[in-house]
């Protein structure tokens, strides 16, 4: 492994990396992100998390394929194929349809689930996603940690029941994340973000700030 | 600040810290901690966080007397206070009820709130919240790096609209997670977690682990 990172630094310098080396990842390296992810916060230590590793070819394909099919649903349509986006978000749209059009030759991806879901529609207030969001964190500050280059995507929902029939989930389990990861092509952060003073209220909500 | 800590030393380290000095918290820790949240992964850099930090006194009792309330419906009640649960639970179980009879004395206050959030029951997959608890985790983390203590609560969602009218907060945007924050009385982790064989699945859902 290599020399621990900064906490800070880590925290800085994570940014979606979404162009990645068709090198393998070693079994070592994908046990520490998945090690890392359950040292998150858990409601009632209930670890509900399960994680699927996948790196078959034919999985794979099936996975790129949908996750092709959401991207263009969602995103090339509503923008016309990224050209009228402001300039500054055309790199990352460029990034991103690079992942959607390269999806199948990552060389892993990890499913994050979680189990005991909630019927859907009957959640209210995120306590499920609570126990699970903060292990994706984890295991995305681990990648960087790592020299890893990871994303956290959520397109695979709409092809939800093909990918659970593909690869077995059984029902009250539900995805969460699909995270492709690789050794990185280009650079880690920073990220541009609003500044602290703009995204907090002091004592109650300033509506200045709405 | 500190200096920087590793980062896999304080994710192997973090854990919920609910027994809290009265010591104040400075603005520039708080500062730090949300300035760390915002550098989490956020959907299309929506950057839907906004984060309330709360001092105030009388603020603080309103919002422990509904914590109270609803760690009593939700535990208390359920465990015929405590009195039933295996002997490790017991320990957690004893500090999350000091947190809950002590809320209002805790320095300092940070409810991490989305905007746009979609109407209940209309949320499937998490999007919502999946730019948003990785925030929190690195908030969480950041606490952990600074030397603080923090824990993750969502307990006010018993008295969420309450909690809502109190601060002021708009109807578009969701109270996410409530972060007590304080100089901590007693050690970091290691959590106990179950090991990564148990929880990781290869290639597809193995029924053997469910």
């Amino acid at each position: 492994m290599a020399a621990d990172i900064g906490l800070f630094e880590a925290i800085y310098s994570q940014r979606a990396i979404r162009k990645l080396k068709p090198d393998p990842v070693s079994d070592d390296l994908v046990h520490k992100l998945i090690e890392a992810a359950t040292k998150a916060p858990s409601g009632g230590n209930s670890q509900s998390w399960a994680f699927v590793v996948i790196r078959d070819g034919s999985t794979k394909e099936k996975i790129a394929e949908w996750y092709l099919d959401a991207w263009n649903k969602t995103y090339v349509a509503g923008t016309d194929g990224g050209k009228n986006l402001p300039d500054q978000i055309k790199r990352v749209y460029g990034a991103a349809d690079h992942l959607a059009r390269n999806m199948k030759d990552v060389p892993v991806m990890i499913l994050v689930c979680g189990r005991n879901a909630p019927p859907a529609g009957s959640e209210h207030g995120g306590g499920f996603y609570g126990s699970l969001f903060p292990a994706v964190q984890n295991l995305l500050l681990a990648a960087r940690g790592l020299g890893l280059g990871a994303s956290l995507t959520t397109l695979h929902k709409l092809h939800d029941q093909e990918l659970k029939d593909l690869l077995d989930i059984p029902g009250n389990v539900e995805t969460v994340a699909l995270i492709p990861i690789g050794h990185p092509i280009g650079k880690y952060g920073p990220t541009t973000r609003r500044p602290v003073e703009e995204v907090t209220h002091q004592e109650r909500w300033d509506s200045a700030k709405d």
